[in-house]
């Protein structure tokens, strides 16, 4: 029943860190107990459909590197694609996938036609989801591909553009709860502008509440159990993308009431292009208590556009699962590959290569990170550092219990001088070391 | 009575466009009518205490070039340079000047100290205000150069600092009120981190909304009618600032229940490191009701440090004061330049060139975005591009009376189908570019 | 005979400066004499067919927006292109055009086809040269767009892909003499990178020396009158190019021993991304003696990618010809628009909008420049700071006459001890804002 | 006889990699052989005079944290940071350091004081180095932060400046042959501009090559045996540097014609600043011939000015020492920490703790890349994919012995039609990280 694109590559397996086999696993090994969790459930690993069996290696400078026998525009070539793509998931291992409506069915004349080839496609994958195991981590809506969204979905100056992209989502929502999805995501890719010039900023900021509402209106209506997640990123296709960042959604779902429905999906590359690290954006999403789910990648430092490479540097990734740990872990997100090959990475054994190397990595980093909590190795310093607040005074000052004027006189009074001590970076960084 | 610091240097006056006297305005007429009211009264011009007046010119890779009688530690000193100062703001017509304490008294060796000292310059202040009929627009704390913040004011894992710098703040909030400041500014220039590895981030956001409402309360307390202002800045001095950009801002405000009682003083070098453009947080200030006042100067596209030249890109000008006059002007704000020489402009009549240049540019910057309001050069285009949404149906729409299914029917039913249209975007480039 | 594509647009005419038709030059008069030359022998503009005329309006999110009726890769596609293209010309009043192999021809099957498709439209062109009076500015082989050249033309690891791009080049100098061209192009966009890891550096080098000696004999075989142009990039679409900037190709011209046969074509865009600005590109080359022509467009500032958009900062605009002009004005070069719409730009007039647009700003620039060079403006201050080195001593010192010792011997015995003097940067900006 | 300074703090030791110990090696151990010769004689290990004794702590926005008590200027604290220096290397047992005049002596009133304190520093560090063992890696001239420098020192407007600066490097390159150095190095912090407006290009150019002739020419009059270094960097303080990357000097050394006389000293922060990875920077200098010696530190990928931080990535430093030792590994040069504590880490302990972190990972990056080149991980595929080119046909194309003619006669008549073939980056980056 294989498709035979993958030849006679078997399904990958763990062989240790020794092995120099590069079809086989070093470090990730799913049933390994990580903080007492299995190292799958902590990872939650999901294959991203568009990278991996949509995408055809062009470049603003180049056409199509990749020959797939599934790159036409056909209901057969879905399937084959399909066949391709639960066939890839088993082989790697992956628990999860994930997919827009672009991806897995052919473009249609119309809503109507869409609609028809995306619930052909989705019956076809709730076949395959049943007969191996995989699972859907979440759906979403491609509303930035097609001509009709160049202008924006929800944030279009016409009005009919905006019904089509909220009817489209809310297909794609159907779409998810029917497949089990655990969330449901959104990307803003055109909800931005090229130039001021032609674009009312305050009216477009207010569609787009608008649209999030309805998704989170339906949601409620349908009993979807999933999360919705927004992802945020600074630009690119445009020249500014109102979900900039985590602390630009967190104003905007604050400003819509909606900080309590809404989290976030975060991308390392998307970090790095808003000029953030990785970690920064986790972080500062557990401290907005809005953080969901990851999109895992690596983008280039030297390049200012989104590269969406496998990420393959350790020591970061570490910190990056330092942060998902300290935050609880995911709850209904996981780790979703947004990454695709390079160019000229033209073999069908180059995707597996591409995804053990991630899987590899991530399991490093999860590793480190476990055990930097078990040590409290980051923990222990910080409480140290800032143990001055645990006094009853200091919790007073920080509970608002004394106003400025009161605190003036307390400085005057006491003659207030302090004194500066170590920030120890540079400590830390070795003992993060220690780990990695 | 001159101090002579500036020779023989007359009061600088318009001579018209024609004029190549380095010591004239070529565009700045503080009478002149524009869309109804007096050029001097649209821009409101500050001069800035810090870089004009105790910048020594130096930087990480070299000490200071400017040789001021003024530099030394000492009240005498403060006081000389405060003449000068005054001098200044009269030979070049600016109405406004802003200062933080530390720009303004010698560093005492404690709290007390620095609040005699203070208090001592505010009143010679007050007597060179009468004299004079120079203003005020705003006073600040500095709370980043004295090594007591070096790991913040607010966000300090000791609580005396963040207790020492409240105290600041009230007597700069008092030294402001009492010498007719028309604002207050908090720039948390340290309050962020160098490294997430000795932070608590989410512990540090709190601190630092405390401090906010410290300072909205008292300024209540008191009865300060100025307006409290935050300025947005992405990092530099640290790694990551609070304060990141006016989205980041806005949503620490909604936060802490304060978005309807601070407003955001935005810069324009501060925009270009956040990676937006200057015109793009202007706009997005007004959108969200927070806008306030502006820091006047230019980022160099190619540095990527804060390098506070002075403006002197009339296009850009011209589209920040468009989004200025459009969001109705300036109300208790103004136009302050935070720009420094380069340090190899050692005369001090360059001092008055950096200045002159920079109010004529904000000149004409001004006065094409004023007649691109008066011709409805953009903002008719604008309206024609959105007309789609004023329709009934539509604002329905808007509004949130149509739910997910009824959109979805409506598409379906209709066979919505939109076509995108022309977003004109090199139209309105050369539209512009009539003006400016 | 017109196509109809521009339905009934008529040639665009000078109206002056007032003029608010959006259809017509305010500033651009070819026949007005600027330094004693008519503006149009200045500024030689060029069109550039890829951008106006084959691309589709794609980018890495979105598919084709453009509708055009020539987007088919036929024969009878390429010549209706052609068509539309020289009526643009016409429209348009550009002396000029530019040209890769892959924009006029359809693809072949393999070499042979490619140079009979490249011959018949060659033959097609000329006639169309011959009746309309537009000439060739430059000609350029596409050796990056075909998955061929994904890893390298020059500089691939394949011989074959080597002999394949030479012998592409060779029937693209070929076409370029036939049709007159002034110069020819060689833009290396795939010799570079992706990773080091799987790179040769110094074999690569050694490749891309190879290969453009082949070009130069080749040139001096034929008698090609042209000059030999290289046009650096930085990276994009490879992670590193090897023609990084002019500083990095004059160096790979020295170590290929051909400084004085090759030239280089600058162009805004890969000078900002390189780190630059437009000008010091430009001076550079001048410095150097290898300056060429121009690729003139305008990179957003914001975004990290090549954006290729039509020129529109004047002042900037006039910075770059005050360099052209101060280098003696182009030779056989020009003003190649290397400039695309915005992808929501649809309709026809918006290419011609565009173009109207850029040929304005560089005339006011040439303009501007133009002044400041009978003005001395800036030449004459620059004269003055450095005429210290005019003296008898410091031309010894200059031309070498003194060993290290010397200079020690008469830095001690005379106590020399250099005082600073002003840089006066902000006057000179003042004095260029002057002209803009 | 101990200073001090660093309190009870014994010689760091070698303690494996399970030590927790902050004050202890983990990786590096100096007599430990890789490739056949010691770790110590491989790294070369040198501590920068000038970020461990002499910076403050300061930053543009905030004055010095550091409270050495050595921080005066006067021949006493000069010999007591030297007491502390030497001190200090003998605890961290770096077999090197390096200097800038104006780190180690008074500055003078005049060139003849300046002399005569750096003579006398020379003689303790003369003694010092005696009983210690400790040597100099390379010494250098101080020509940028004193405001005579402002404008540049070989390349300022006024010639006495060039003379100043020229004498000063004949002390400074007498100081370092009566040490012993091995390396002089030039770093042109000033060298390049603020602004094109007020700067001759081409002459300034001309002036930095003759200075850099007379510097060789003295090298040989003296016999010194060192390497002359020039150390790229792009910008900062400058806007624009003149020895801006590898590329660049290279091109100028062949203008100058000291292709074979200078060679570079690498800083992984400012090739990061001219947009390149540092490996790049190290493997394009291996490939011109010019390699000489690194400054180790990080940059931080999100700030864009020099951070000089201490270096802690290790699959970077691996992927650097790859480089290096593929090269053929250091001659003279080595590795020179150009790094600073954070202006935070205020503790003496620091100071070891910084470079206690980058030895380590300096150690465990050397290992890692000596390893990869035992075992040829990345030769063997970079020759296998090049492999066509050894081919004789392929050999006599490489070495030019056929036309551009004659090889598109081959391409025709052969039909010769190359198919692309996988790069492998992933999977070459997995292999990488087996390693690290």
């Amino acid at each position: 029943m294989s498709t035979g694109f993958f030849g006679d590559i078997q399904k990958i397996k763990y062989e240790g860190p020794d092995s120099t086999n590069p079809l086989a696993f070093r470090h990730y090994q799913p049933d390994e107990i990580v903080l007492g969790k299995r190292m799958e459930d902590h990872l939650r690993f999901a294959v991203a459909y568009w990278h991996t069996f949509t995408w055809p290696g062009g470049d603003p400078f180049g056409g199509q590197t990749f020959l797939r026998p599934w790159f036409e525009d056909t209901m057969k070539a879905a399937k084959l694609k399909a066949d391709v793509a639960f066939e890839f998931f088993s082989l790697l291992g992956a628990p999860y996938y994930c997919f827009h409506d672009a991806d897995v069915r052919p473009e249609g004349r119309n809503f109507a036609e869409n609609t028809k080839n995306l619930n052909e496609i989705v019956d076809y994958f709730a076949e395959k989801q049943a007969a191996t195991g995989t699972k859907l981590l979440w759906g979403t809506a491609n509303l930035f591909s097609n001509r009709r969204y160049m202008s924006g979905a929800a944030t279009n100056p016409d009005p009919d553009v905006f019904a089509f992209a909220a009817a489209t989502v809310k297909t794609c929502i159907d779409a998810t709860q029917k497949l089990g999805g655990e969330n449901y995501v959104l990307w803003g890719g055109r909800e931005g502008y090229e130039t001021l010039l032609n674009t009312d900023l305050k009216r477009e900021l207010d569609q787009l509440g608008r649209f999030l509402n309805l998704v989170v209106e339906y949601k409620h209506k349908i009993g979807f159990k999933g999360t919705i997640l927004i992802e945020p990123k600074p630009q690119e296709p445009t020249k500014h993308q109102y979900d900039y960042d985590v602390a630009t959604v967190y104003g905007f779902l604050k400003k819509h009431g909606v900080e309590n429905e809404v989290k976030v999906n975060i991308e390392q590359g998307h970090a790095i292009l808003a000029g953030h690290s990785f970690e920064h954006e986790l972080a500062l999403a557990n401290a907005l208590g809005i953080f969901g789910s990851i999109d895992m990648n690596r983008n280039d430092y030297q390049s200012g556009w989104d590269t969406d490479q496998f990420p393959n540097n350790v020591p970061e990734m570490a910190l990056a699962y330092y942060h998902v740990l300290a935050g609880g872990g995911f709850k209904t997100g996981g780790t979703n590959f947004d990454a695709k090959l390079r160019r000229q990475s033209l073999d069908p054994a180059d995707l597996l290569i591409g995804h053990i190397g991630g899987m590899d990595c991530c399991a490093r980093g999860l590793k480190a990170a476990a055990k930097m909590i078990e040590d409290k190795a980051l923990s222990q310093p910080l409480a140290d550092r800032y143990a001055g607040w645990e006094s009853a005074e200091a919790q007073k000052l920080f509970r608002g219990e004394y106003s400025l004027d009161e605190i003036t006189n307390w400085v005057e009074s006491h003659d207030v001088n302090p004194q500066p001590k170590s920030g120890k970076q540079e400590l830390l960084e070795n003992v993060v070391n220690r780990y990695v």
